[in-house]
């Protein structure tokens, strides 16, 4: 292996790609959000290009848009991760699934266990991208009059992953017996009772499944406020950056990990990976050929919707032509608003033009050559910016396909990207230790 | 085909037997309960004996017995339905999918968004059993101080119902055009927003998966109880029968049926399947013998912790050797207090004899060579006892095997029991109807 710094990868995946046109894009597949089978074909190219992970991003409501944008997304219908991943890990043998699910609607039990499950399932491949959801509708289909507030959302999520974790370690790694002979299934000095009575859950436990193959599955999380930061910081493993200039990559990434050491976590054992949405073309030109044409297919009533969303309000009201005008603050998400103002600075846009970047894909992009491409994440890599990227495709199958026959191989000739998965579970091929049983490990046993 | 009346088969799988003691029986899988391969293994097979269905039992909880009796209980740990049942799709391609879900304790969102996508990935495969969660410990692990009390229970379950297949309902079949060249995804016309506020949910909807390819997965149900059979007759498709004596299954079906057509339903789409537990041998004595070693495995501490399950308190302050005492009824299970009372009275047995039948399978058993247990499948079904039966073994993979290898020749050997899957969809092979969107039906357009 290679002693270069190395990249890690991950695709995040909606079902028809995260780009809102890209089911039109001549080569898309409008229905994939309906169709196992391109879903497998993308699962096993990912494998193919020795990806880290499939990392299913997802809503908990049809997205609160007018219907003139609503009618033309494709995000309406989407399978649901947990159930979606379970049947892609029994056409792949390496690759990570990551599936999202929200600490304000579900209950910790059924999380902790289908999260466990999942890992069984596909023999140390899960992980858990945390969220607390901020889309207000969502609140809506779970019986709530209106969205918790932000920091109270946070501050559940933080006592969540403490249920969910407590739940994984309910049993110790070598509780079960199974002795025939005798007909003890398992050591009951090697179960634990959580009892959590907590501000906003009261579980008992145990959990009725063993410890997770990965001890923990692999812990995500992508929120970039400070609430987010924090509760990454002190939880997870891997983050979804949101991307943007190098510049803010790198002050994200060195607060990321900062907060991280504060807490008393290694820094190394958090990795940043920001969302990196590729064009690939035989030249620059090319590729901006194609993204102009993928967004000239985003109509202004998706782009406005999308910008609606970002900020928190109908964009609508503002004037088309005009610069972006002054956004309160809301009680949703603080870090969309923040990046449509900087976006608006940075490049001087009017709403239109705001709208239609946001409603194709408004984040960080990486366009032209393979090796354009490979320069920049290697920038990225080796600047402090990022320790990878969780790739995002402009249509698919192609652009997965170009990425991994073209920009993989570039990658894996600079010495920066594996060639080989280097272990059997995703905590092992993304270089994160297996979490000890906070009940069982030698430290819990010399602390009683 | 045959014009003979048809046995529905499915099979009522817990990942190591229904049976408490088959995990130490000679050939058994002590380990099923973390092994996908021997999982996937049973589907299969139940595949080749053309079973409708492969039906997860479930718990939210670790089941609430002394430690002398959980250490022996295979049951602890399990792999969640939900997320198995996805992974077993991709193994098969006919046998229908049956998972267990609560409707005490998880959101209707989340439910219907689950199955619909478990419909979805298994083209039309999936069932859901509708249960309300008897167990008491089941509630401490969903922040609840004690569980919701029995009628409630059933009354929310009924709103439940209503709003899961409202949201099913979401979408016409025929929403989503897809159109590339205008860009609509789909028909604004063809969506509907259920806002549904009742007295226990409060959920706008619409869900964000299009409508299941059954229309509605299978519904599935197995309360015995006064409660439980009317919430079944109003809203089941297939009914887990406790079993018992022919003419007490009888009486059940005839009375399940009725209500059902008292409801204004067809009595022919509600299929009864008592619960069966089969033991076949070359003779009933070896049968029998079989029988004898497996409950010989089951302790005495476990039988005692079922039998306190079944009747709602702590029986082991019962007097082992003396018959069973007066029980009050409680807010627990009513028809496992009801169920153990008039066994204890049929065969007039001690407490401990008692315990010792429902520590290992106290429902419904069929003994003896093929030709016996067809007889009595047939009985059933030409007496109005079934429909056919929800089949358990004894333990696995070789219960199943046997019963896949000599019954099932036999039952279609007499023309009762398909020699192929009749349809592609779980629905179809039940004789079925798909259920009419209530939104978008001909006849909810007429009454517009």
């Amino acid at each position: 292996m290679s002693s270069k710094r190395q990249l890690r990868l991950g695709a995040f995946m909606r079902p028809v790609s995260i780009h809102t046109a890209a089911w039109r894009y001549p080569g898309g597949t409008p229905d994939a959000n309906f169709n196992l089978k391109a879903l497998i074909q993308y699962a096993q190219t990912l494998e193919r290009g020795k990806f880290d992970a499939f990392f299913m991003a997802d809503h908990l409501a049809v997205l609160n848009m007018p219907m003139e944008a609503l009618k033309r997304s494709a995000t309406v219908t989407s399978f649901d991760p947990l159930t979606l991943l379970p049947a892609l890990a029994q056409h792949t043998q390496h690759l990570g699934l990551i599936a999202t699910a929200s600490t304000t609607f579900e209950p910790a039990y059924t999380i902790a266990r289908r999260f466990a499950s999942l890992d069984h399932i596909s023999e140390g491949r899960a992980g858990w991208n945390l969220v607390t959801t901020s889309n207000p509708d969502a609140a809506l289909n779970f019986g709530m009059d209106e969205q918790m507030e932000h920091a109270e959302r946070y501050a559940r999520a933080r006592e969540f992953f403490d249920v969910v974790t407590g739940l994984w370690d309910s049993w110790a790694d070598d509780a079960f017996l199974r002795d025939v002979e005798s007909g003890i299934y398992f050591d009951p000095a090697k179960l634990h009772v959580l009892n959590h009575k907590g501000k906003y859950l009261k579980v008992r436990g145990p959990l009725n499944i063993a410890r997770p193959v990965q001890g923990w599955p692999v812990m995500v999380q992508a929120g970039a406020s400070d609430d987010g930061r924090q509760l990454a910081a002190e939880t997870a493993e891997m983050v979804f950056a949101a991307g943007g200039p190098i510049e803010a990559g790198r002050a994200f990434y060195a607060d990321v990990k900062g907060r991280a050491a504060k807490v008393g976590r290694n820094p190394d054992h958090i990795k940043i990976l920001p969302g990196a949405f590729t064009i690939i073309g035989s030249s620059l030109d090319e590729a901006k050929e194609k993204r102009a044409r993928l967004d000239s297919l985003v109509s202004y009533e998706s782009g406005i919707a999308a910008l609606s969303i970002a900020v928190g309000q109908d964009a609508r009201k503002f004037d088309p032509d005009g610069p972006l005008p002054e956004i309160p603050e809301t009680n949703q998400s603080k870090s969309g608003r923040e990046r449509v103002i900087a976006l608006a600075k940075r490049e001087n846009l009017t709403v239109r033009q705001i709208a239609g970047r946001l409603g194709g894909y408004g984040g960080l992009a990486m366009m032209g050559t393979p090796q354009m491409i490979a320069d920049q994440m290697e920038e990225w890599l080796t600047t402090g910016g990022s320790d990878g990227f969780n790739v995002m495709f402009p249509y698919l199958p192609g652009g997965l396909d170009d990425f991994v026959n073209l920009v993989v191989p570039e990658l894996q000739r600079r010495g920066i990207f594996r060639t080989e998965y280097e272990g059997k579970t995703l905590r092992e091929n993304l270089g994160l230790p297996r979490p000890e049983n906070r009940f069982f490990s030698a430290a819990a046993k010399a602390a009683e």
